[in-house]
């Protein structure tokens, strides 16, 4: 048998039904992209058939270009008593677009009768009937098997019928679902193991996590003959989650000897991980196995005293396989030669003889601990570098700041800011409206600046997040404010953290435009003529 | 082979080597207490020997008069080329006044040879004397063979040698320690089988859950057959956790049969991780396995219209088993059934027959459609619920509100917020600061409404949350705002969604409270002597 195992991802479909993840079109297809980039199998984009926003996102995955992945889309088998071919679900999932089908259909006799409410008979023929319909639309069909081992525990004859018919029927895999996540392991073992005599198809498996089981009933599907695995980027999904591909890969590559992704891009998974966390705002959980902040962190005096001799004594792998690193809780030991190697990527002269990177670690550490991250804020990262590399000149200094926000009875809340800066030598007041206190800040921040930089029309501000640092002062807690921006040629990220969502706003709204400014020279005031509109000199 | 498996609890020990975990005696006696109710065999209270707060516990755990659970003590074999009746560490233990030590020994020559550095055959001698000199002051020794997975993986003689050792000196249970969490549910089968082939003493499984496998290699050790499972509440413990108790003890009882705890007993099991995760000031994952929020929770519509018909169609076990409950999500993805099911659930009356329902869901729609999203905020759907029902008394009314925001050059920002809120006719008019200018909103109208709803004092946010829905807009784009919070009894969530953050933080907040308020009667303000500090009235 294979040791190969293709890893279908359905964090954009089956991960969307957990509570609090709601994902934009643009979100989902962020998230396609780096999948595609950690090397998955198959991506399941989300149900065409049940909502406009998967619709539209089909369309616009065909623009990416995805390099490994196959994208699918779901669906289920036709409605009783109708034809495949007139069925409005499976005609829209043909008009998504895609090569891949995947479909679901009963396996457990009790959910016929209870749920769909027909008869076994007619729930073989929608099986067959859907399936190769779709075969004859030239698509690959996953077929799961929905409930199958709880309906294989009922009536496992039934149960391998339904799978026959997705057989005959053509199916290109056979997905067992442990839908309810109620199964032990040694049950899901010997079930697949069965499934495996009966049917020659390849199989495929599809855990959830309801008993905290959801990686090792996936693990022992393999070990039964499975090579699909399905489950979700941080185990997101209904109720527990589905199987945490997050656990599932590294386990079954580093732990087990089987081929599921390359080994660069396994050292890729702990960044994707926290991308995608970051993207569906999920807090992603310190202690989440291989990719979790604290899964390396050593805490115990005996513990960090043994890995200071040897890793191994307290570390089951080595942490950059899985992009992830060694902290010791205690006393850190950082790595200095990726600061310098950003540097040289910058240009800038940062050696490590000099002291320069050992102060800019050390500055990075502290605000890393104060709640910074600097992953996903480049720019803010290079602005420091360059400030304690002695090259940056302050495009401006900011002098003061005031917000007024206001509502009265059934008003609408007013919003204005107020922003006093310095550029060589001369200060700037401006005041501006917004549709909100950051957004005002914005505007204002923009007309003091616009009469010595003409350029910074050019520039807009394209995403604004709001992460929650600590939940547990609630509004008093700490939040990280990440902002996006771009201009024409360029998108640049920056950060900011306070537990006034204000100032973490202004942090990483000022190095923006601090970014934006790099190298370039302000204009004379004086050559200004006329000035703009509401501006307000003092 | 018995089918009763004994219950050992390190939440105090192990689990407060988790990041961000830090508990006082009085948090540990509170716990204690807790678990014993829960019918734990063996609560495992800390290390007397590595510090005093320990020391301080075991003396006053005495008071508690515990029904179930022994208490038990933890530390090391004696140091190398020592006596054992003059080792510090040991003669701590046994002065801690516990009936029953657990001490660990070194099974891997790797760490006999690197991490205490000294010979192979006086870490056996290590062992023999403390089991023996312990066992000579009568207590009760549980054995924990450390790192016993890898040590046997690496050198199987040896690491049954130093079990041997713990036998021959009259250990009452060995325990096998999978350290640093990195083994396979199949490994941890055959070890522990072996292990079962060559000694006679009562074997126990500790297991770690940096492969997300803690909880299937304990069940796999007991199937093996091993008849004491240690870990912690909720998983606590270093990098990953420990095995989670709270899917271990389910998992066992339930589904494979084995008896743990009473049935009643279990009955709590919800209520006691919710009150562990509450003292031990951690955030409780709403998607953790049978006593988190969502471990029941259904969204999608498909799976709701099912339940509805029969809970058993996507629900592996009865939640109330666990001391947990059912709960349908409103959201996108469902529709009219959902929110039936949830009015009946809150003991309105809301037929489909009348139009209101359909008045709601259209209201919902609507809300929706605006980036509303209430699977995460029971409490404002419940308010709009009963508002549609013409239930709701309103305990007070918004008349205005003044948010202001300052920061100059180096100091500070400094947020205040003003609100003037009726209650009854009565006009109160409030002025406070804040760490940000939600907090000092929270703070405003918390003074407000003090006067004439004395409870409020019982009732705090526990969490915040904000989300920009649409990144298009940057900073002008919609934000929702989740808030949870929390009584002394209760917990709820409510949202609010505006382009102005603040706006968007204030009918969350305002929403948080009347929900806290929902039936109390307002005292008269006129009985109110003195008034509260700070407060200002208009």
């Amino acid at each position: 048998m294979s040791d190969s195992i293709k890893i279908f991802d359905t964090t954009l479909r089956d991960g969307t039904q957990g509570e609090g993840i709601s994902l934009s079109v643009e979100d989902k297809l962020k998230i396609a992209q780096k999948l595609d980039e950690l090397g998955v199998h198959y991506i399941e984009g989300g149900w065409p058939g049940s909502n406009g926003k998967d619709i539209e996102f089909f369309n616009r995955v065909q623009e990416l270009n995805l390099k490994h992945a196959k994208v699918t889309a779901f669906g289920s088998t036709r409605r009783k008593n109708t034809k495949a071919e007139e069925d409005p679900n499976l005609t829209t999932l043909v008009a998504s677009g895609v090569k891949v089908a995947t479909i679901f259909g009963k396996s457990w006799d009790f959910h016929v009768h209870t749920a769909i409410q027909t008869t076994l008979e007619e729930n073989l023929a929608m099986i067959f009937d859907s399936v190769r319909y779709l075969k004859s639309c030239g698509l690959e069909v996953i077929y799961d098997g929905e409930h199958f081992f709880d309906g294989y525990k009922n009536n496992p004859d039934y149960a391998l019928q339904t799978i026959r018919q997705a057989q005959e029927a053509g199916a290109d895999w056979i997905v067992l679902c442990d839908t309810n996540g109620g199964s032990m392991p040694e049950e899901i073992f010997e079930i697949v193991s069965e499934v495996k005599k009966q049917i020659t198809t390849p199989v495929g498996i599809h855990a959830h996590n309801d008993c905290e089981l959801g990686v090792a009933n996936s693990l022992a599907a393999v070990r039964a003959g499975a090579r699909q695995v399905q489950g979700t980027m941080n185990g997101y999904g209904e109720r527990c989650g589905n199987a945490n591909l997050c656990s599932v890969i590294p386990n079954l590559q580093l732990k087990l000897g089987f081929a599921c992704i390359s080994d660069e891009q396994l050292e890729s998974l702990g960044p994707v991980a926290r991308y995608v966390s970051e993207i569906a705002n999920m807090h992603m959980p310190m202690n989440q196995p291989y990719v979790g902040s604290a899964a390396f962190a050593h805490k115990g005096g005996i513990h960090v005293s043994a890995i200071l001799k040897h890793a191994s004594t307290y570390e089951h792998i080595v942490p950059e396989k899985v992009g992830n690193k060694q902290r010791v809780l205690v006393s850190e030991l950082a790595g200095q030669s990726n600061l310098v190697s950003k540097a040289a990527e910058l240009g800038l002269n940062l050696e490590q003889q000099d002291g320069k990177a050992k102060e800019i670690i050390s500055r990075i550490k502290d605000l890393e601990h104060e709640g910074y991250q600097f992953e996903g804020a480049d720019a803010s990262l290079e602005l420091m570098m360059r400030e304690a590399s002695g090259e940056l000149q302050e495009p401006f200094v900011l002098e003061s700041f005031k917000i007024f926000v206001e509502k009265s009875a059934d008003r609408p809340v007013s919003s204005e800011a107020f922003v006093k800066v310095n550029v060589n030598g001369e200060s700037m007041y401006t005041a501006a409206e917004g549709d909100g206190p950051v957004n005002a800040l914005d505007n204002a921040l923009r007309k003091a600046l616009l009469p010595f930089y003409p350029d910074i029309h050019r520039m807009h501000l394209s995403d604004y997040k709001v992460r929650v640092l600590d939940d547990k002062g609630a509004t008093a807690s700490k939040v990280r404010v990440l902002i996006e921006s771009r201009n024409f040629e360029n998108e640049w990220n920056t950060v900011g953290v306070s537990s006034n969502i204000i100032e973490a706003s202004w942090h990483a709204l000022v190095d923006s435009f601090r970014y934006a400014l790099i190298g370039k020279s302000s204009i004379e005031r004086e050559s200004l003529d006329p000035r703009p509109v509401g501006l307000v000199n003092h």
